[in-house]
């Protein structure tokens, strides 16, 4: 490409840092924020100012927020005894977005991992255990990845909390899903916890 | 998900609106950005208000630059009396990124659509006629897209300057392409055009 214009290689090269996005569609993306000047390019430098001064990680939970308690700790209709074990933010979303979940969340930051030298004390597992005796938690619900790590860190927290109700996610054949397309170990997880109906 | 923050909803709105992005990847690109705030969300903020502030269109050709005339058109040693016409930007940069054009380019901006009702006036075709008759052009190579939209602005590209040299990219196999892949167009093509070893 032509290179006269250092930024526009700056602002291509961080664009392809984005998850999702190769050196490809950045170029693509920065032609169309080229394009759209007045529209999405400045109004989208703006909003990427504001949130990188202003946002920052819940004291409590770890979520993201602007003040020192995200809105969900700050809420008293959300002190219902239950807390979410999340691995990360963009799990508490999901679990947002389907709007059932009443309580409130913990987000881990990550799962614990013996070939990332990722312990407890990464993980904001000592924390979680203090919340669990300062918050009447009745019940701690571990939403997290069906995955190796997802399952040793259950087991890790589940072991630490003893004294209380801990719970987790079932498995089973997703909504919509159909049985052709699914793996043999979600089928046999669903036939194992099978309900009469 | 978790509404405390306005800017956080204004970012992934403006980010769901580059192309390669939905509300899903935009989300993941947006906490991404906020794990990196110094070395990703910081810098692409500035980088995208410096773009936004300096970058326009070259008053010759149509590149985008930062001053009132491109490298390419400044430099002497592109007035090689060959001119490559390309759709946009992102054509000039694939055809730069080959480095086998010495030329100078001239950016049309699109292409002629009747449905969209895109005549010569919108697309930067004037300015073409203008600068092949001032500066000393002895060959216009179009290299637009081989779409019924492009090849309809070939011919009337060609029809509109009788007195110069005007040549189109081949058509042909790609380099590197399987026959077994290729429609029957692109194969009808390449066996009209065929070249004795």
């Amino acid at each position: 490409m032509s290179n006269d214009n250092e930024d526009l290689e700056t602002l291509i090269t961080l664009m392809a840092k984005l998850p999702g996005l190769g050196p490809r569609s950045a170029r693509r993306a920065v032609l169309h924020l080229i394009k759209k000047r007045a529209l999405v390019l400045m109004p989208l430098a703006d909003a990427m100012h504001r949130v990188g001064s202003t946002v920052r990680e819940c004291l409590n939970c770890g979520n993201v927020c602007t003040k020192d308690l995200c809105d969900i700790c700050q809420s008293e209709k959300r002190a219902n005894g239950q807390i979410a074990v999340v691995e990360d933010v963009a799990d508490l979303w999901a679990m947002e977005r389907s709007s059932v979940f009443k309580g409130r969340y913990h987000v881990l930051g990550g799962t614990l991992s013996a070939l990332d030298a990722i312990g407890p004390e990464e993980l904001r597992i000592p924390k979680l255990i203090d919340r669990v005796a300062s918050e009447h938690i009745s019940e701690v619900i571990l939403a997290l990845g069906a995955t190796i790590d997802g399952q040793t860190t259950a087991h890790y927290i589940a072991d630490q909390l003893p004294h209380v109700n801990v719970t987790s996610l079932a498995q089973g054949v997703p909504v919509g899903g159909e049985l052709d397309y699914l793996d043999d170990g979600t089928i046999s997880a669903a036939l194992n916890a099978r309900k009469t109906l």
